[in-house]
């Protein structure tokens, strides 16, 4: 009784600001995992550590105890150093995992790409993914290469000794995830049950709470899952602005700096960048349309702010990892890669092996133009919207935008609504450039339902200027990297070993 | 959307310190009596109450919110400024309701008291009444004077048009509480499922979620339960020390005061007195006992704190009701309805319309200690420890004697668990007195089970002084009474109109 302290205790001493033991932690989290801790008792510790906080070492071991919560991927030893990942906090237009992940992967990286869908006003990788036909993003566990907590036996032939123990399926699996990193190089998946279940119910609880922004939480929540993938290295695009979570770059750089000092103590080589969301990604909002904005990534053209983002975040990773000197080395390798082809092809095959018809995945990457629509399929609807007066573009707002391509259909309410792919809008131009009145400056697809509230709104997310405006400011901002430099020395926790 | 804020919300304010809206208090409440409201939820604003407080104004709003998610007693006309209770916030050894009740209304008072059972340390009155053979605590709403939410009418003939509703049942109920009213005066009942439904809710997650001791959670939780009641005035026993939930006087007073200021706007006259809680109120501990106690206090006698408490609370109700010029006499009142009999036989008449036999209850207080005890039964073990050492008494401890009572089932660990009446201890010395090594100074009670860590426990309650010491501080500290002098002035909400 007095050696283990009651879920009361634990919450009454976060609520009094004091720290919490290692042990303590793992025990609220088995509550949260086996269902022993009460939804009111896991509602009031939340509030508690978002309103006391979490030191370093607290946050370390809350996502240590979430990671723990399920099964840990497992990989071949030969993989050892060269299993990365990225992860954003989410923006409006961001399609950057699907060039990333095939770039890296065709520079000899092995990405298991876990992603999300879109809740709110940011469409999620697996939704755009989904936009393609045939693209199957589900990760049950009868497909992935599974293993008990902590134990590394790709073969899964090892008895597990986990706590959470391991049954006949496990030995059993059809390795998919694993099969298709050895034959393609990547994959992006969605969420499994078993990975980091204690993060589902803590994810959920939070949203309905009021304790989404705590960085203690934030942080065990994106790292819990990365943990359990067992990378080598992992760069986190943390965004900031109008359209962000985080409004200011400073809070930004708080989170990114956990997320970092954290990673890098769960051994996982871990940097991040911050980046602008007041504007979207590239020109391109809505699932199909980022799918082939993500394509002329892929083929080395695009936007030029999305092609940054993706080959700074990838060449951070080579350099994590080792496989580039610096991270500018490695940025000109993700160059090559997207301006060879091999990208390209390896997107291809990796939408092969996820479900994808071969003719269809050929179609949609060496297609034209307009075979790539008709792949992906095109609204009823394509209207463009003529600017209500002229000036000098200052900038597109996200948000706004985002929020009526949402009640167009790109986005959901809740979980498990379907989305309309096709919804989305292009952005015709770009700030600093001059639009005179009656010029059309955005085109619209969708499927019927646009008001007049929606074209207003939308108007409204144009600024201009009556006069040239200075540049606006470059979407990288800042790079937060570990104190240590990165070097390939001698293997490291979650180094596939 | 905007004129309705939703709970994450609500949530959010509260956890950002700002004052939450009477209508934004009752919003809450709704979802908590509902249960549209998520557990976890709940749990989040509690903590967020908790850590954050609310000013008096929220307080009020979230009492009168609890008391109005049930339904309100409803009473004659004629009682109008005559209906009383007591509450206290719990001790060790507290039987003053069983002695107070029957002596107020021997001196014209209603006295509609609701009571509930021990969990922890301390016994319940309900628990203590359940040791008489035949007495019955249950009010079902069939069994009381129900009426919908806000609306008086005792003949139950008027529709109901409060949210909540009223069915068929309420119109043909056996008016019971307000039956005994008429004829005893006085009644001691356990909360209906009906009264204050949303304070059942959290009072349930308080206790888990380390949110109990928030002086508007205490505050609404107490008062709001009393409300439902239309009590014309209310009497606080707020008891401080050792024993007791808040440990100094300070905090004691700050609770009073908030209890105080929020019951006068709810239109009760309330006043609070703090009392010690170190050492247990009067010599008796455990159910049967303290029942014998409290017969010897109704017929004039037993120990001389209790009948303080017990004439001081019923004195400040008197005189808030001005049924007596002021306090004092009010004291004085009760002391002649406890010395010439007539509380006594109002006790007695309580028990035969709560379900004794009349020839048990007559035995009861008619009889000599030996029949009473007959009456009660005795546990099959009765000892007495000898001091270990000689000195003066300082002081018996409260606590550790309750709790080694409690593990020999005089209490119960969780709601529903039974108790044993018969455990118990009577004290058989009192502070500043000279004990000799090897003298007796407690008479334990019990079944069996009473081991070496009991014993040594109960032995290190007794304080022993090497010398005389300074007398005991009082058993009442303070009066906390409002602002304004209580006088019988025109009806006030409460007042049975």
């Amino acid at each position: 009784m007095a050696a283990q302290a009651s879920l009361p205790d634990l919450i009454r001493k976060k609520r009094d600001g004091e720290r919490l033991e290692e042990e303590e932690i793992q025990s609220f989290v088995r509550g949260v995992t086996a269902g022993t801790a009460q939804q009111g008792q896991i509602g009031a510790m939340l509030m508690a550590i978002r309103l006391r906080g979490m030191d370093a070492a607290e946050t370390l071991a809350l996502t240590r105890a979430m990671a723990a919560s399920g099964r840990a991927l497992a990989w071949p030893p030969a993989w050892r150093g060269r299993l990365v990942d990225k992860h954003s906090t989410g923006g409006v237009g961001d399609k950057v995992s699907l060039a990333l992940a095939p770039a890296l992967a065709a520079c000899g990286c092995k990405v298991p790409m876990i992603s999300g869908r879109g809740l709110g006003h940011t469409g999620g990788t697996l939704d755009k993914l989904e936009a393609i036909p045939g693209f199957r993003v589900s990760q049950s566990p009868e497909e992935g290469t599974w293993d008990a907590e902590g134990t590394r036996d790709a073969e899964g032939t090892r008895d597990a000794e986990g706590t959470h123990g391991a049954d006949a399926r496990q030995r059993a699996a059809v390795p998919q995830m694993q099969s298709i990193l050895e034959r393609v190089g990547c994959c992006i998946v969605g969420q499994s049950e078993e990975l980091a279940p204690a993060d589902r119910v803590l994810y959920g609880l939070r949203d309905v709470t009021a304790t989404v922004d705590s960085l203690p939480l934030i942080t065990a929540s994106i790292l819990s899952k990365k943990a359990a993938e067992q990378l080598s290295a992992l760069v986190l695009d943390v965004k900031f602005g109008s359209a962000a979570l985080y409004p200011t770059q400073e809070s930004a750089r708080e989170l990114a700096r956990s997320l970092v000092a954290v990673g890098e103590r769960l051994g996982i080589r871990t940097a991040a960048v911050l980046s602008r969301m007041d504007e979207p990604l590239g020109r391109c909002v809505g699932n199909s349309l980022e799918v082939l904005e993500a394509l002329e990534c892929l083929e080395g053209g695009g936007p030029p702010d999305l092609r940054e983002l993706v080959t700074t975040l990838g060449g951070l990773l080579l350099w994590q990892c080792g496989l580039a000197a610096a991270a500018e080395r490695g940025r000109e390798r993700l160059c090559r890669a997207l301006d060879d082809g091999s990208a390209l092809r390896t997107f291809e095959a990796m939408l092969g092996a996820q479900g994808v018809p071969p003719a269809t995945a050929r179609r949609l990457c060496a297609g034209t133009p307009p075979q790539r629509r008709q792949v992906l399929g095109q609204a009823s609807v394509c209207e463009e919207l003529p600017a209500l007066r002229g000036g000098w573009v200052q900038r597109v707002e996200a948000l706004p935008l985002a929020r009526v391509l949402h009640d167009l259909g790109a986005g959901r309410a809740r979980a498990g609504d379907p989305v309309n792919p096709r919804v989305g809008a292009e952005l015709l131009v770009a700030a600093g450039q001059r639009l005179q009145e009656g010029e059309p400056w955005l085109r619209l697809h969708h499927d019927g339902g646009l008001g007049g509230p929606g074209r207003r709104a939308l108007q409204a997310a144009l600024r201009l200027a009556p006069g040239p405006a200075r540049a606006a400011p470059p979407r990288l901002a800042e790079a937060i990297l570990p104190a240590g430099p990165p070097a390939p020395g001698p293997p490291r926790r979650g180094d596939g070993q």
